[in-house]
C-alpha cells in the first residue's frame, strides 16, 4: 500500500517535469528572454534530482539493503557508486 | 536563417527530452529496476545540461556583447553569473 | 593491513591535493590567465570528487552495511542521503 | 588598488582552503567517522566553487568584455564555455 502511494506521488512528479519540459519548449518557440529560459532549465534539473534522490534512497533501502543481509552487498554497493559518479558528471 | 535554423535543432533536442521523461514513467509504471531509472535520469540531465550550455552560449554571444558594446555590461554580467549559480546548485 | 594501505593511499591523494591548492594561491599571485586558473579549479574539484566517491563506498561496505544487517538501516540511510545531497549542491 | 584587495581577498580564501585540506587530512589520519569527513568534503567543494564563480565573473568582466569591445568576441566566449563545462563535469 505504501509502495504503491509513494509510486503514484513519484509519477505525480514526473508528470508535472513533463509539463515543465513542454514549457521550455514554448518559451524558445516564443523567443522568450534566455535568462528566463535558463531559469527554468535549472528548476527542472533541480525537480529531477529530486527525484534522483527518491529512488536512491529506496534502492538503498530495499534492493541494496537485501543484498547487505544475503551478504551479497558488493556488487550491488559497486553497482550504486556506479550510478552516483554517473549523477555527478 | 541561421537562428530559426538553431531554434530548431534546440526544439528537436526539447521534444526528445519530452519523450525521454515520459519514458521514465513507463520505466516507473512498470516497476523497472532502480539503476536502470537512475541511469535514465542521469542521461535526462545530461541532455538538459548540454541544451542549458547552448542557451548560455547564445545569451553570452548576443544580449551580453550588446549590453557590452554599449558599455552596459556590469547589469548583463551579473544577471548571467546568478543563473550560472542555480545551476551548479 | 588493507585498512591501512587504503587510508595511505587517501592520504597521498590529499597531500596532492593540498599541493595543488597551493599552487593555486601561486597562479592567483602571479597573475595568471583566468582560463588556466579556472582549468586548475576544475581539476582540484574533480579529485575532491574522486575522494569523496571512495570515501562514500568504504562508508557504505561498511558503517551502512553494518548497520543494515543489525536491523538498524534506516537510520545510517538517511544520514548517508542527507550527505550526498549536500555534495551535490 | 580595487583589483589589489580583490586579489588579497581571494588568496585569503585559497589560504583558508588550504587549511580545510589540512584539517581534511587529519580527520583522515585520525580515522574519523566517515559523515563528518565528506560533510567537510562538502564545504571544501562548497568554498571552491565560490571561488570559481568569482574568477569567472572578473574573466567575463575584464578578458571577455576587452575581446568583444574588439569585436573579438567570439573565440573568447568558445573558451569560456569550454572551461565551463569542464565545472560541470
Amino acid at each position: 500500500m505504501e509502495a504503491l502511494k509513494e509510486r503514484d506521488a513519484l509519477l505525480n512528479r514526473l508528470k508535472r517535469l513533463e509539463g515543465q519540459v513542454r514549457g521550455l519548449q514554448s518559451m524558445v518557440r516564443e523567443d522568450r528572454y534566455c535568462i528566463d529560459i535558463l531559469t527554468q532549465i535549472a528548476a527542472i534539473q533541480a525537480a529531477l534530482k529530486q527525484v534522483g534522490f527518491k529512488i536512491t534512497e529506496k534502492h538503498i533501502s530495499h534492493c541494496v539493503s537485501d543484498a547487505i543481509q544475503r551478504n551479497e552487498g558488493q556488487e550491488s554497493i559497486e553497482e550504486l557508486m556506479a550510478v552516483l559518479k554517473q549523477f555527478s558528471k
